[in-house]
């Protein structure tokens, strides 16, 4: 299943994928009425953003389809299809931790004459207010030297969890997306130097494309490899296998989660192969993922 | 004005503190009455933590000001009291962002050995989810070396906005708040030596202990030269005045905002000053800065 955060002039709202037609089923609209006509719920409110799901506990793959058996049963897929235009917003805005692993392809570590971490997965925290959405703009400024791009499978969490152990981590997963890691490199490359971290250079505003959607748990089979390639315009930049990280989803589950409580929404980007290089204004940038889809973004120079 | 983020069994809710004598007004309960006997507005809901203040726009102290106004004038002081017992959470749960300024007192950069930063500031995150309230329980893992507290003026911010000027940076500010920015100290030299982020070692649950209130802007007047001291146990640690900071309120807030959008809700320690050191299970940590309050904690060892 595919859900997506979508927004038109007037407000956000959720779609699911309904077919391979694309037609698109407005779950915002439909869960109240689902449980108005179903569990005599009158009030049930409008939930409009897939963060808002996870923070309600209503990202449930069960209710996902028992909306849309119902909404076939009664015949209402017409009325509830999303027919006006709309954009798309990040999957998860403003999640409650948006985490990233460094270094987690051997490749890609080298490609900066870098070591690979050995004992334990590199994480740094991306700003939640960097993301951005599908076929939407990547706007960088012009006075910070390089800025690169660096497409990374990401897992969304489905459930609490601490001190997760390896064997327990699929079950904590609600799904996946794409996540571009954009990246000020030039800053990036002076912080480490200076031993500084890697927040800033990792954080402004549109630096966190993500989308176009989250594919359900259900529909990727552990252990999760799939291709990933990154284009930049028509020139395939990165182009491998999440087979190739280095510490593999569970790890990674189990490291974060020795020290910190993960929550429902939190986004975690596990890490980019080799290939990454430098955007520039007017560049489109793809990037696909197996079993995911593409996520198309453009770059623009940022004006006052 | 003092905000509150508190807790009963039962649910959040949003204290205001009413007089000196401590009575607390209840806001999740008084805004939609106002909301329905002033303006008519039957169906405004309950807004029960501060974060969702922020997000709905609603943290406005003339707006705070005319409830109180208005729950005075209807006489309905004594259903509007907060009377059971609660607990208190964090003022600003899950913010936006949560940005920390790492050396931003020359002492404390220099009590590490390290240069304190001369063009701009560092700044690092903590993990949103390492959020407790006053009088709540650090509990620390106890194979992970030492674990120091760090005293830090937090700045809460009241409106959206990118690339501030030093001269409007005050107007975008809702008011102040502690923070202990607890720190893995022996992880976080293991990551600065090895050029890793910081955000593992500042980032465990438990991590930011903030509060007890947000003390509202008009309450402090620029420039914001606060005394503030931290305890552990009887034993004064950290002694300073934020007028030591390097980087002073308004540079930071220009210096973050270059990049990054700052939304409501966004919280910013400004950095602690020298006096760190190492707190152990068993301990009371008493932080208290001036114009503000006394936010107490207790550390525990964590147990699985």
């Amino acid at each position: 299943m595919k859900l997506l955060s979508l927004r038109t002039e007037k407000e956000n709202f959720i779609g699911i994928i309904y077919d391979e037609s694309g037609r698109i089923l407005n779950l915002t609209d439909a869960l109240p009425l689902y449980q108005k006509l179903k569990n005599k719920i009158d009030d049930f409110p409008r939930i409009k953003t897939i963060t808002e799901l996870f923070r309600e506990q209503l990202f449930n793959i069960d209710l996902f389809k028992r909306v849309i058996e119902f909404v076939e049963k009664h015949n209402l897929m017409e009325y509830l299809f999303v027919k006006e235009s709309f954009r798309y917003n990040a999957p998860v805005e403003f999640p409650p931790k948006f985490v990233c692993l460094g270094r987690n392809y051997e490749q890609h570590a080298r490609e900066f004459g870098a070591t690979p971490p050995s004992e334990e997965p590199i994480i740094f925290a991306k700003s939640g207010t960097s993301v951005i959405g599908h076929l939407e703009t990547i706007y960088i400024p012009t006075d910070v030297g390089r800025i690169d791009h660096e497409i990374e499978l990401a897992v969304v969490i489905g459930k609490r969890g601490k001190k997760i152990k390896k064997e327990n981590a699929w079950s904590y997963i609600a799904g996946y997306t794409i996540v571009i890691d954009v990246t000020a490199r030039d800053l990036q490359r002076k912080d480490i130097q200076a031993q500084h971290p890697w927040f800033r250079s990792k954080s402004f505003d549109y630096f966190a494309p993500m989308g176009p959607w989250i594919v359900t748990a259900d529909e990727i089979q552990p252990p999760v490899e799939l291709d990933l390639k990154l284009w930049v315009n028509d020139e395939l930049r990165q182009n491998s296998n999440t087979r190739n990280m280095t510490f593999d989803i569970p790890s990674i589950v189990e490291s974060i989660s020795r020290y910190m409580t993960l929550y429902p929404g939190d986004v975690i980007a596990t890490g980019t192969p080799e290939g990454v290089g430098p955007i520039k204004p007017g560049d489109k940038i793809t990037a696909w993922i197996q079993n995911i889809g593409e996520l198309v973004n453009y770059v623009e120079a940022e004006t006052d």
